[in-house]
């Protein structure tokens, strides 16, 4: 840790790379981390795209990034970045992280395969049996990664070498329902998270599902009471509420590209708590986290108030007439739901503000 | 109503006048009613667009529909009409219904002056104080009035003069729960609608709020905990269930024109039900209604399926982690949520099929 | 001939088959066949799809067609139907067509193979060398062919056994560009057809470039100077002429799913005519013409005046500070741009009204 | 214009005012103006929005700019700001910058008002007869205003008190054309700009024709002929032709927010020119032009490759069988279009970096 420190004290820049820069997760990365005033970007690899120019996959960004993309190649990847940013499908970085680590580089994994405290659980909703599996380097990967939510793990984040990034539902759903369950204020099993998501979410695989004819002007749920993030929303919450927690969560594909909205159902536990009340926990809970913001009593959050930004906004609303309390929390999916918390927690390693090199004012309108 | 028994079976047409034209639920109605085999519109009314003629307003329709817009005149309407329709700005058919009913016009209604069996109920979540308000002859018409939802009252529509015909959130929740507070299956204070809508909804009202701009690529709640269509769905709900019944609803808006998902959470009493039960019940439950359609078990409801069309659309899950059963419903607002429905009451009342003249085949893509 | 108008004065319905059922334009047309009072579905081919039931590849249809979706076999679809569309790639129909009119049956095909009058320029722009192409069966059922514009091609049509139905921007363009030509109003080297197209001209292939994430907010030019639909536009434009036209046509990609608006620039060759001419001018072209509507002065389409339609919808407005006339022209890419337009073909073939169970009035808002 | 270099190098912040900070430009020059190194935001002033914070119109932006929206007073305004923009409908900067020149100001007008070198021509397009118009102190202002260009004022920008930043379609089609006019490459009555816009242009206004509903899923022309810009559009192009040059321009409504694309159409003088030629020509002409960025030969661009940047990115293309250069151009009609190009300006009347504080990488997807 003294060397980053050190280094991030004298103005350096630290090297970085991105495999997997060409979805739409990586292209964030590239334009967060040209633009972050302590990181420098030297190595790109990627798996369809290797062998192209950057700027000839996207022209748009030729003038800032235009590094050839190279095929994975561990050795070269340590030479050349002292950070490694992994944005690859599931399955991939489980090997590709220990590797990384053993040659000195810290590794901040933006799938699922670092996220969850249990290879079990993991194993159960993403890997299909496989014999062999876990080695031991995968067990010792596994034990020191560090879930990568800096509103709820900042210390650890601060001397994390491993970080499983949490996905886009899990931080709009943890972070909305937090203050309650570490306060212990609703229910355990009245949870429901319903929430919406924009399409890019999906990434830029090439998709009958995912074509404009089929997305646009329509709206649908998928994965009913069988999404993946359940698991990982459900193994946070039970850590705030120090008891296993079973949610309800239901995603839904939303016709617009970015954003992310999530309403948030709970049965409060003391019926006399008012509107009022709650802002002031949460707005106590959230004190020293920048890129938390609370609205005020009766103004609720458009998904495009954070477009463009690191911002989960949230506003809340007690019905006196059901005793439920309702939280709508609302990010980016690309930036606070992925690339931009990634950068959040690089700063966090770093010893740097957590604010650092990440967009402040919505893209708007 | 041995005449209108007698005149829908002659083959002759009916003379129908539309008060309101103007607005997106006037455009349906007219595009409806011009396809209809057995109705002629013969009247048109408007506020802001009197005196202008039909095509001048829609130049899109002038091959169909090109009447002069008149201004609102009972006398002239009775005599052009034997049925009206009334889509209007809440308030204003409380007077006009019982005028035209004295003249012996059939009325429906697509505001929500005539929904609430409760004159205590509308007046306070819609109409502010009034001295002297209601009149005997609101009371009477108000008495008289159905409630348009031919799914659960189709025997007193095809009797009535006077239909309340539903909004399109209730009609979307209603048909979602019907079945199961109907057959007692679900813990009653566990009702949480979770509704989405496509901006046509708002109105053709230039309000900023429904600018291109700042619709498109965003999503968000309002009228959280107080919307006013709460209290006409527990209306409905406690009708079923034979009790009263308290809901939560949460409208969200989505940045599309047209249709409407509703995503509805609730407790199972029995959690051995498992969802082939479920879909037994339903399928039971709707045997005889042509427009609703019960999906295949993992099959979810695109809003796009429906759009264009009179159907709502179901999909049942039950979690049997959580012993909740999920149920997602889709509609057109502006045709089984608006204008369809109330040509679906039409039929009813004219002793029509059920399915004349409504749309069966979706826009798609 | 005989036998068909036979065929259709009896009221009975004539069996079609479609063949390439499971695109956009298959869709489209499954649904217009469905509504159809003369037509009866008996055939669905499909390459990929074939083994599925329609419904299962679209639940929102099964309502209304559920056939099973079959392998392409010639023999078993001349059994099974007197009429088929070809909504095939480009390159298929070539064979297919000469095979099913030997076995009697007439033939719409939707794709480009059917729309050249002369095989070289076919074969130059779609078409790689390929040894012993074309077979005297290629030449013969080509020779054959009739171009599926109804407006310019009435008569051939009536009697025609293979029809080459019309790209969708030559149809908007040359509806715009027809009574200019014809009446020598223009100096033929000043065509510019600037064209915009809603996206799912590119059909339902899954494409990166297709995805709602790259298109939705996106507006952008393609095939600039070399689109395959300008040869297919200046041949009917020299046809017009009676001398060889070349046109300048640049394609653009709107972010919506339907619609195409074409902007047609000429320069006047007398330039004392007034804007109030032309439209005098096209009224009297397109008067026996049901499906080509002309806007009033000053009143310009929009592209969702038309949607859900047969129509093109037509403007016209001169310049006198530049001579130029240009004229505005939008149409439906699925209906009058392929589907809607086949259908109406087909009603001439059969003798019967060229607007029967075609769709008038468009899906609005 | 020593102070003013003087206070650029020091370092120190440059306060600047914005005069109508609510609508769509005010946004957007709050933004940039809040994240510009070198200015301080000190006056927010509106006319309907007067009395209300900042943070209560835009609740997304209170973390930045959350100051009062104060009347429009020209001496409390002279006191708080160096430098003042004025976003306001056209017709008002008229009287304003005369005042605020004469306190010491420096003042960006976005309006049409100082744009036009001829009174008279901006009378007759923008301004109903008055008498009494215009008075001496609008004559001295609009002869020393400066057409807010960078590409094509550089130099008189740099000593500018009064800058008349040009409308969105003048700049993509101004940089479209310029390098063809100046060097004299083509037909001067050749000039036609098909060009098409995102809905933002029309403003923040509650207008019908701005709907969600009205706009989504269509495409239309309107001011064909006679839009205000074309004047603004032939004005600069006669300056770099030395002759009176008269344009056809057209524009076009896309369903989109933001985004401009321009197609332009010009006849080559020299039918040999080759489209690597004309690539040589255009490097050249803004080798020293930052903000203009030239794609490699067969790449055209998107409107979304430089949504959220203030460039304007540059395709060509010759037709050689049409002797007619085709040039694609896309803006961000908010940023280079508007407010992105009054910074560009203000960084040159300060003496600064004409990148400083301007956004380089595009907002994707």
């Amino acid at each position: 840790m003294t060397d980053q420190r050190g280094q991030a004290q004298s103005g350096e820049k630290v090297t970085v790379g991105i495999v997997g820069a060409s979805g739409y997760g990586g292209v964030q990365l590239a334009k967060l981390l040209a633009e972050h005033p302590r990181t420098q970007i030297t190595y790109l690899a990627g798996q369809d795209s290797a062998g192209k120019k950057y700027g000839e996959l996207y022209p748009q960004l030729s003038q800032a990034v235009d590094l050839p993309i190279l095929p994975v190649d561990v050795e070269q990847i340590a030479q050349a970045c002292k950070v490694v940013f992994l944005s690859l499908p599931n399955g991939i970085a489980y090997d590709l992280a220990p590797a990384l680590l053993a040659k000195g580089c810290q590794v901040l994994d933006l799938s699922a395969d670092y996220r969850f405290r249990s290879l079990a659980t993991y194993q159960s909703w993403y890997r299909p049996t496989q014999e062999g599996w876990p080695l031991p380097a995968h067990r010792e990967a596994n034990a020191e990664a560090v879930y990568g939510l800096p509103e709820l793990y900042r210390d650890p984040l601060s001397h994390a070498r491993l970080v499983g990034c949490p996905g886009c539902y899990p931080t709009a759903s943890l972070l909305a329902v937090a203050p309650l369950l570490r306060q212990g204020l609703v229910e355990p099993d009245s949870l429901i998270f319903d929430a919406k998501s924009g399409v890019s979410g999906a990434g830029r695989a090439a998709k009958v599902s995912s074509l404009f004819a089929e997305v646009d002007s329509s709206f649908a749920a998928y994965g009913v009471a069988q999404h993946r993030h359940t698991p990982e929303i459900e193994q946070i919450c039970s850590d705030l509420a120090h008891t296993p927690i079973t949610v309800q969560f239901t995603p839904h594909l939303v016709p617009m590209i970015r954003g992310m909205h999530v309403t948030l159902y709970a049965t409060l536990r003391d019926p006399g708590l008012v509107g009022d009340d709650l802002l002031t926990i949460y707005t106590a809970f959230y004190r020293q986290s920048p890129w938390v913001k609370l609205l005020p009593r009766g103004v609720y959050p458009q998904t495009k108030w954070v477009m463009g930004t690191n911002y989960c906004t949230l506003s809340l609303e007690v019905d006196s007439r059901t005793h439920r309390v309702i939280v709508l929390s609302v990010i980016d999916n690309l930036l606070k739901g992925q690339a931009g918390q990634a950068v959040q927690c690089l700063n966090l390693m770093m010893g740097w503000e957590e604010t650092l090199g990440l967009p402040r004012l919505p893209f708007y309108p």
